[in-house]
């Protein structure tokens, strides 16, 4: 069976692969959830704030692939399915329909803090357990807390 | 309000709308299904199923995107959230751990087809009423159908 | 004569070569009033304006070229000389001198809506004369409805 | 058995599978045909001829791959072997040896003509069949067309 | 006012600023005439002169940018509107309908020859005024000017 | 005429003339049975054997390309015609329909085996008779037999 | 000594050389308060300025680097160490910490004019001496013109 | 002497080197086993196992060229000799001769995983020693781990 | 305000805001100075020096970017102004005028070799502060070394 | 001396030697002559003409530089100094002044073709001395011959 | 006739196509010794100083192009066979055989520098009569002075 | 068996197999070599050489692939593994340890010519036996050489 994997102990694994999985869903989550809002996007800002949440999609998807494959990797059978995401995944929670552009910058601001939080206590469990996934979690971290340093100054009036 | 378009009379727009919409969360619905293989599978076929999964994946992310726009160019607010994608996708239904690559194939080859049959009745359903949308459900048709053959193909003993 | 062309009957050539060519000098107005636009351009959103405007040049430009091939085609010489356009094609009127980035998305958010009724006008006209000419409509249409989309989320605030 | 397909009635898939399997032929015939005279051309148009001819096989050889393509997707095997090539294909006839310039261009000017007509009666035949394979025939008439016109135009002197 | 600029006393800038607007339609004007050509071009040259009008395009549009945008620069709106255009720019003037291959390079090797002179005069109207447009002025010629060999070249018998 | 060349002695002339149209096609007909195996192929192998399929119809047209031109180069018209290629051309002869993955790497591995043996006969044949030709010849059979071995490998249980 | 060189007369090399000198330490200077404004950016229009910003930098980097290099060429050791820039160099002044998108493009639109007026200067200086210098200075001050234009647009309300 | 490098303390340097040196002859070893595997290929899988290999070898020879680079600048000469390989490299022994699609695929599932435990003690061994020496080991274990994932999952019936 | 930012404890940001601040204008300076010595150099290794300082400059640049956007990220507005960088920035010390290729290969030898030294107990200060800050010192310790190997070795007679 | 190689016995060098030599010279003429024409051509055909005459130039300028390497490595010095061109090398012969296309394609047919007959020569003077050089001389010849073949196609009426 | 062009004066066309003409072997000259001592160096510096000819030959071949083609259009026949370069273009005298690297530099750092003079002169007599070409006559020293500095700096012990 | 082929008489393959093995593991064994003096090299010309021996590394690694794919071709298995290569390859012979620019160079330029004149030996073994295989030993050679040239001129104070 392809999950049998003798990379870590078992106990290591558990934490490491729980680690991932919470970041893949997060990661799905607020793929989907930054696509939703570069759809129903209006407002004076509507080509800057469309193409950034583009970005923030490009990251999301990017190391969502990342993340789910080192899980595979250690182990761990990955869920990224739907009802996974839309029950676990925990991202930016946005309203049916038009969006103003002040509101989806506020919205993606306070979001991506609260994955960063997330993503740093998930650095501090893996911490000694396994150091490529570790890595990897830190390198996402960075990535977030990019973008959301960029929409923190775009919020800023 | 963004969402107010004379591009169409209101009740030609709800059903082509409602196309579009179901077309949306179909796709997405598939994206995220076929990642979820791309990352469990298992067996002979593995790295030749894997690439061709994400081959899938790109289909579907590309046209759900200009589905999306497409729905809000007529004066229809697309829905992409995570919840929505859970409750009215319907692709293809795989189990969590790992998946064989012969229960794959077949598996992805019944859905592409299923999901085939839906996307017709929807060009029936908006002939008429929107060239425009109606192109973009049959192109969209083409590439999904094309994916069926090589399935089924590959699935054939 | 090169002009002559067998591929239609006549009197659908005249209909379709109309639509062609009212589609032509519409195209080409369209991209020498966004460039106009595009140099006279003032107002906090200047960068994003300015490269929106080289986008929307750039399927009017495109498009114009198919279009009159695709009458030459069909045996019916286009005309885009410069005083066919200008007394022919009616899309946005613009003022000389500078313009600000609030007019200017205003103004053409009305003129590519007009834009598209005329051609949807036109979809319905070829119906059933040409079926190349009419889905290159269709296809042209498609463009101008997206910016279309992105001119009226970007106009409301 | 991978031709079984339920996409689309068999009747109607009769039809469209035919329409398709002549189209196939046609195209790689004409591809063929065309290769041959870049290769035997003469005359003091040789080097512009050379080109030209080179993207007509261009064109010929990629809706050859659609079109057979879908027929596999539909359910109907296509025929594009040489002895199939050869005897149902039907774009222009050149003798072998030496082919001037002149003659070339008036040759494939009535032959692309003639395949025009062709396409144009496949259009008809598939109307409300199958959107997504009549789709194919009218993008593969275009680009037929548009050579066609490209010819024509080259042979008025 | 976005077209206040300090960078010229403000009778240089009126005489830089009527050269750099006289080259605009000129280019412009040049630009849709030989689209017009390019479309409607027939003759055993049709190729070779069909990619060559496309390339005197890609020349006139690309300085025509360039020009506009430094009349803006030093303060002077620039004028590209499709009446502009159609009546002061003058460059090759040609009838409606079909053109042999011959007429057209006759008529644009005499145009682009009569631009050109304009552009020598523009370049010495400027000389000692501002050396940033009067360079671009130069370089505008240049490319032009090439154009004229090759045209003039190509006309002789 | 533009056949006549005095680049080889007639009788040289006619020995490799006839070894480079020999090789042409044999060329022609393997690209076209390789496409029709592309597409009309089934099995678990699939995808790898679709995409090998069309390595092999590359390096065929390629090598097609340069022998017929080398035929002309040295006065000998080539004869690439669809009888031609039907009648004199000797690659894989497979059956109208679906064919298994099996069965097409097995008739493949014979089939340029064979071609292989001829190529090397046409090697022998124009031995210093022409130095040019044959040493296209000897890269047109690395380039087949190179497809040989991985084609024989796969076939190897 | 690579210093030495017979280029231009001593007393024109000094002319030419300092104004080399004195528009390399303002590019520098340019830069990296374009690069500083860029880091503390915030604000609604954080994005756009943010990406102007890095256009900014990358016309004073590469004019930098061709100034410089000219200087050397003519025999004359650029200075643009650290010190020589922080002394010597007079574009932007800004603030340390953060800067709001309205006071940087207004802060720019005046620093990028005021460096136009020193260059034209230079070129003024040059005239005469070394036309291969002064064309440099007048290639800068069109590329810096531009980009004062575009800030000038964005400034204005 | 080149090698003399104060970067690090004697006896860390030394811990350090002899992890980077024990790597590097492990990868290249790996590297020249993979190619080697890549030649020796036979069985239904050849393609997808061939192309597989290939990927290898590349990860393989990147990190080898990294960590040798490595090495050298913490002032510990690498040993990359083919005898030095010979003897201490062990990754995955082959035997000469033909290698089955089903044997190469289990053999470096079993060599990879063996690389990986040795990898994971480097990383452990230098610990607090060298952060930019255990980064690099990180990043090389992330790379190789992911094809043991890959392996495995291939390795699964 | 835009420097307010939750991800990190004040004191914990206080010590990887001084990290990553002196690293900013250590990189700027070690920037600026290796173009000083690329314009100024002279010597029989010229154009190899020339070029390995380009590279020098690149790496510095891009990692000074990267770090003062990391610095804005944690909230600690990062101060790249010349002054700034005259004044802490310590690489090499180079003096005006013309410098022989000895010179400068020695200087920056010891140079790089110091910022290491220095980058060394940056990373020891942030260790256990915050993960993602630190893998990024890492990471530019590790180019930094590189060079400085790369200059050792040239260095050494 | 870096002329001294013991590659090859002296008398063979000396025969191979003369061979690259006087072919190097060949194509240098062929390629100075070649653009001779590119700049002084004139007549309908003169865009076709002056596009074919840089693809000549190319091929003899990246086989001259080849050719003269192969010279070099054989230890026998390559001499393409102006005057060894100028008194040596025999390609085709141009008046001074403007040149008209049908005498350019003539003249270009002619001396191609004496110049593959020089070539024939050699690659027979050469057999059994360096098949290295040999080789080259073959492909060289080859690319020669098929630019007389689509002369030679272009001046037949 | 293609020589007759109005653009200039006749007087002044003698001046400014002597000039043009006089540049013209100058830089055919320079490319072909560049490349003979591309060929026939030896010495420490081999590599670093082969590739720096090539770029110098680059320069050459280039501005040689486009000085020719400017000389055409100003209706003066360019004359760049290999007579009239060998006779009239004077730049570096280098002897038949090999050439050190230390010879080779110093050769070209004097030949660049006098082909530096004779081209100021030709800026100076060119001066007033017409501005494209001594624009691009600016241009060409400007990348030859360039290519000096960088000889010369290598050329100081 | 893949290694059963009919290509070649037992005789010659086993001929021809015995040429391509150890040319496969000479070739393994130069880039093995060339890569240990790139890691290890110092002294002025560090830089130069250090891209040098990469070049060679590259060539090496080319032809091996492509070597030891012919010798599976036909019917010869490859041995390129470790030990194979420690074993029969003989190429530079470097201590272990840090290794001076003069040294590798020499060392280099000995190692090719010895390298050389094995190569030789095959090309004349193999003539009349495989001409594909010759002709890849013939390729080899030319690449082999061309380094040599460059090697040696280097070598040549």
């Amino acid at each position: 069976m392809p999950g049998t994997s003798a990379l870590l102990p078992t106990a290591d694994r558990d934490v490491v692969g729980a680690a991932l999985q919470e970041t893949l869903v997060d990661l799905l989550h607020l793929a989907a959830t930054a696509k939703q809002a570069h759809w129903n996007l209006y407002g004076p800002r509507f080509r800057s704030v469309h193409l950034q949440l583009d970005e923030i999609v490009e990251t999301a998807r990017t190391f969502a692939d990342t993340v789910a494959e080192r899980a595979a990797t250690i182990g761990v059978a990955p869920d990224g399915r739907p009802a996974a995401t839309a029950k676990a995944g925990s991202s930016a929670d946005v309203p049916a329909g038009p969006l103003s552009d002040t509101v989806v910058v506020a919205t993606f601001t306070t979001a991506v803090a609260d994955l960063s939080v997330r993503m740093r206590r998930r650095i501090a469990d893996t911490d000694g357990l396994d150091a490529v996934s570790q890595d990897l979690l830190i390198e996402t971290t960075a990535a977030l807390e990019k973008h959301h340093w960029m929409l923190r100054a775009e919020n800023t009036p």
